[in-house]
């Protein structure tokens, strides 16, 4: 018993092993950097089995982009949920509201998370990718509702803006304000830029 | 000199080797796919060496990508060249409308080239990436044009969802409208989203 209360305190509880050996992993990312981190290593450090770790990941490298599922079934759902009626840009920007929400609760963990994806380029392209996957699947919700190409992709492009430039601010500013605040001010600034033609 | 003339018929004629090589490689890749196409095969189709694709390109991957230099130097350029007071929008539109200038001159040679990116992951990671790398580029010169950001930066990505989206829409039309026509169309019809909230 005292090992495992030993073993909250040294690592942030987490009820499953996929958020322990996340947590692991990203803690020696961090430390030691990504290319030289081990699987074997982050399942020690997670008190878990290297068996474990890929019952939950593929590589070490999935460890930082699982999370993208979640945050593009969020980015969607709140596109298909925006009330009737809503322009493109509303029904966006309450998706940029609830990912910012979301995000925000996350604790430390995107700032961390961004802080490794910047130092490596093979997980920049892999950033990319997400984005541009993110971007589609948005153009996609937004022809659910209707919305008429180009405007669908345009918007869900703009949308990607948003929330790269949003995002990159909050990493930066160390809390100042929160990422809810920095997406709407990002938006409306583009509101602003576009308008200024 | 017959036999110049008849390669002079058999591929457009290029006076530099670099144009015959890449002419000759997208030719190959269209056929056999650009995995299947190695640089020997892209060297004879050219009439010329291996050692010299090796002096134009260091592998047969960049024979698709050594445009994208010349092509941000033309929208950097075009935004550092935009009149004085010019709104960021506008300087944005100006560098749009320069490069699909470009590009609508160059013939076959973008759509093909987006056939074949459009076919590999490969391709199209290394698209995603230099697409970032130009809209940094474009957020610089906007800078240096006393833009803050991040003003800046979002009017940056803005351009290159005109240009995505834009491009696309050239590549799927086979010809209808030019692509600076659709590059108009798609600013305005960003503006008219932006406004719409």
């Amino acid at each position: 018993m005292a090992v495992i209360i030993y073993h909250c305190e040294m690592a942030r509880w987490e009820p499953d092993g996929r958020g322990r050996l996340a947590d692991a992993a990203l803690a020696l990312y961090g430390e030691r950097g990504f290319e030289n981190t081990t699987v074997a290593e982050i399942a020690e450090r997670a008190g878990l089995t290297e068996r474990t770790f890929f019952r939950h990941f593929t590589d070490k490298r999935e460890v930082l982009f699982w999370g993208a599922g979640a945050l593009q079934e969020l980015f969607v759902n709140a596109v298909a949920e925006a009330p009737e009626g809503s322009s493109p840009i509303d029904a966006i920007a309450a998706a940029l509201e609830a990912a910012g929400d979301a995000l925000q609760q996350r604790g430390d963990f995107p700032r961390q998370r961004q802080a490794i994806i910047a130092s490596s380029a093979e997980l920049r392209e892999r950033e990319l990718i997400k984005l541009a996957t993110l971007a589609s699947a948005l153009a996609d919700a937004l022809r659910q509702r209707g919305v008429a190409d180009p405007a669908a992709s345009l918007t869900a492009e703009v949308a990607i803006a948003i929330f790269k430039i949003g995002f990159e601010r909050w990493v930066e500013e160390s809390n100042q304000r929160t990422l809810p605040q920095l997406l709407r001010e990002s938006l409306e600034e583009l509101k602003a830029v576009t308008a200024g033609g």
